[in-house]
């Protein structure tokens, strides 16, 4: 899809310097682009690559201007420009609304007019599935489960029975939502297991990563609020509430109950524990461990990075003592203070 | 479904405060709970909610009744009673016997008649479904493999070729049980992949969270006990073998051929090397990383918890001269020793 | 399938010691090896059961080869020859070629005469699927694909759209090739999805384990060469680029355009973050977090091992003031400087 860099401007809220009737094809990489291709400055470690560019324009920020010698889309917020851009250029396809011959949609199930349902995709009895719909191949979309306007369900997703999900949500292929939570109760040496009456709630735009999982809730429902982005090989367990906007990255996993305000970002393979709450505006680094509440916002890390095998094994056993150490260290305080009275008593 | 309070407490061997005949529909928690609910007080800190409740009846340990002013279920182990409450007031639902039009039965499996088969699911040559077995949407069982009585594969579950599997088993959507392990042997720079020719066991009772893989065994079995629980995004290796009753919590990883004692609990995202075994009743905190065996009971940890980011880069940059640090203790000490010896010496 | 051990040494090319008409049947344990079963001796600490195994011939090293009282199979590289016994009494089996009556095939897809396409599997638009490859159950390979030669994807695999993948590749069950990568910019207090429009290159003998992700570049592809083996439950985010022989353990995740060096190996649960490089040759062990470039080949560690946890709080306690630890060290060796320096004025 061809736009010219003047209507791009136009689509983007950005600034146009140079000819707007170049025609741009595609978005590239500064050392990438050709002719035909917009690029974009969103970082400044690449601001060198700005001279040589063989690209027909380039988004960036106005300070960055003066050193481009091509066209420019100039923007306060470049990487977002960037963003739309790729959008306007590579426009989502939509296939032709109707039920695959190979789907197996119960007679009580209300599918939308408008919907897509994709090959061998099941969609069970009483599921409610909203106007713009698209529910790629394999999927499963459990009983009394709705999904709102627009959402997609790219590839072999499955929703559970009963789930709310909002519109225009994207659950990637693997996916699982509403999975029953790991709750079980001790029965002298046997486990017990609580079923989980619970569901899921997830709120408008919501994503969810390739083979996430988040588990109904026990009584009372998982709820993710609006623009929770979350990515993949995530584990959300019953009862987390997550507040708008959150982003959450690859192999996180957050125990029940935690509940998770607006606005944080989890990077990837941290561990929430449960029954805390974590305030808005939190970041988590990454593989950090969150065992306690959180109620400023506010940069939060833990774990240790590699370092060479062999200076490792001497830290850690170190660290083993450290308790002991820091005894050691209290005593020469005290013998210090000890040794320096005695002299002055001399 | 309702009950009355005196069928509940029959049903959970509790001992009945208050009306018989009040009906009882549904289990709340103390705040959400309206006339119609049976509560529940589990866990001490909930203790001062007790008072404001408006449920009907509400479960609770001996020491807990004085302070209840409804109706009361009470428990020598209240949480027991709580989930079987749960069970009681929400019975599983189990869809007619029969095979779906759309699933896929190899002529040579053998489904008992009493076992449910459902939509566009695969079951593999002389694979054998036993009685009560429930196949929910968009499952594979495998050539050879055998399911047990009342077992239930939820919905997209793959069940390899050659897994047995006991019964009463529950595995959750996306679990994958009897993939290959990771056997590799070196053929100068390139890598020989190692027939897996082992498989999977699984003894009555167990649970498979969502997206929980099970690796077959190289040449014998991968084994899980009976009544094992693991919850998702769990990954266990090839010949690994967990003893009953052991409880392994979501996106914990283990290795091949770690041997997991009975009683054992693995919270979430732990980690556990392979070639090693822990012994009985051992419980492993969060994000841990067991690299030893271990042989005597108890509570082992590691992983540091999370603090605000600017403490932690100092403490991290400490940590990478811990064994340096150590030993100017050590010369302090050294030094401390030598000067006392001189000024004694005086 | 029986072999002689004649035949078996020719295999191999392992020098064979002992009579080469004994039959063979399987691989087996030392322990556990019976007449007809070949057994290995690859471990130092198993070589006490050489003496008692009551295998008909056994794999070994020319060292031990004078402790072994049965026929034997010398090899330079015993752990290698084993895998190759193992292959050779377990060859695999292969559907007859065709496409199963349940499979939705798109009338443009291009399904070589010599593939297998299993029951429920789905082939999208312009797909192209070479010779003798299988697709087991329950796939899909999404429009524009291409599956190389002799590739094979288990079961319940999700190949996305525009994916290229070599020949001889492995994809296990759950495994999802080309999922979009993580990809958000903020528009105010709102995400914006950019569209991830790259895709994933697989090279020939890749291997995929079970429910890992990889994830589809942004503007450009994400890259596995040759020869990448990973395990299961592993995430590889967008435009990370992997080199040839690199082997990747359970439950790694690998965040943004990280570029990981060839033979490699990464061990459990670690984690590595985005927009960095790796060299050629490092490997990484169990559940480290490397954050920093890694220019020199060597072993890389971080995390600490468990122990019980009562001196785990302490020392926890104590990591959260090693700065200030570190700092009263500081203070103790000037004040011991001071005070030697006082006495020596004396």
């Amino acid at each position: 899809m061809d736009w010219t860099l003047g209507e791009l401007a136009h689509c983007l809220g950005a600034e146009l310097t140079g000819n707007p009737e170049i025609f741009i094809r595609r978005v590239a990489t500064l050392t990438n682009a050709r002719v035909g291709d917009i690029s974009f400055l969103t970082n400044p470690r690449y601001r060198h690559q700005l001279a040589n560019t063989r690209a027909s324009a380039v988004i960036l920020g106005p300070d960055d201007l003066d050193k481009c010698a091509v066209a420019a889309l100039v923007s306060d917020n470049p990487y977002l420009s960037f963003a739309k851009a790729v959008a306007a250029l590579n426009p989502e396809s939509m296939p032709a609304p109707g039920v695959h011959s190979s789907a197996v949609v119960d007679f009580s199930a209300e599918v939308d007019k408008s919907a897509w349902i994709g090959p061998l995709s099941v969609i069970e009895a009483h599921a409610k599935i909203g106007p713009g719909v698209m529910v790629g191949p394999r999927c499963t979309v459990g009983e009394n489960s709705v999904i709102g306007t627009n959402s997609r369900l790219i590839s072999n997703v499955t929703v559970c029975r009963g789930v709310k999900i909002g519109a225009r949500v994207i659950l990637h292929p693997g996916a699982v939502i509403g999975s029953d939570g790991f709750g079980l109760a001790r029965d002298g040496e046997r486990w017990f297991k609580i079923p989980q009456v619970g569901s899921v709630v997830l709120g408008n735009d919501v994503e969810i990563g390739a083979n996430t999982t988040i588990d109904r809730g026990v009584l009372e429902d998982t709820i993710l609020e609006e623009d929770v982005r979350i990515d993949n090989q995530v584990q959300i367990a019953h009862n987390c509430y997550i507040g708008a906007h959150t982003a959450i990255a690859g192999c996180v996993g957050i125990a029940g109950s935690a509940k998770i305000g607006r606005n944080c970002t989890v990077a990837g393979a941290a561990g929430i524990s449960g029954h805390l709450e974590v305030c808005d505006n939190v970041h988590i680094t990454a593989m950090s461990m969150v065992v306690q509440p959180i109620t400023k916002p506010g940069v939060y890390s833990s774990n240790l990075p590699a370092e060479p095998n062999s200076q490792w094994r001497k830290n850690v056993a170190r660290f083993h003592q450290l308790d002991t150490l820091a005894r050691r260290v209290r005593d020469l305080e005290q013998q210090l203070i000890d040794l320096r009275e005695k002299l002055n008593d001399r």
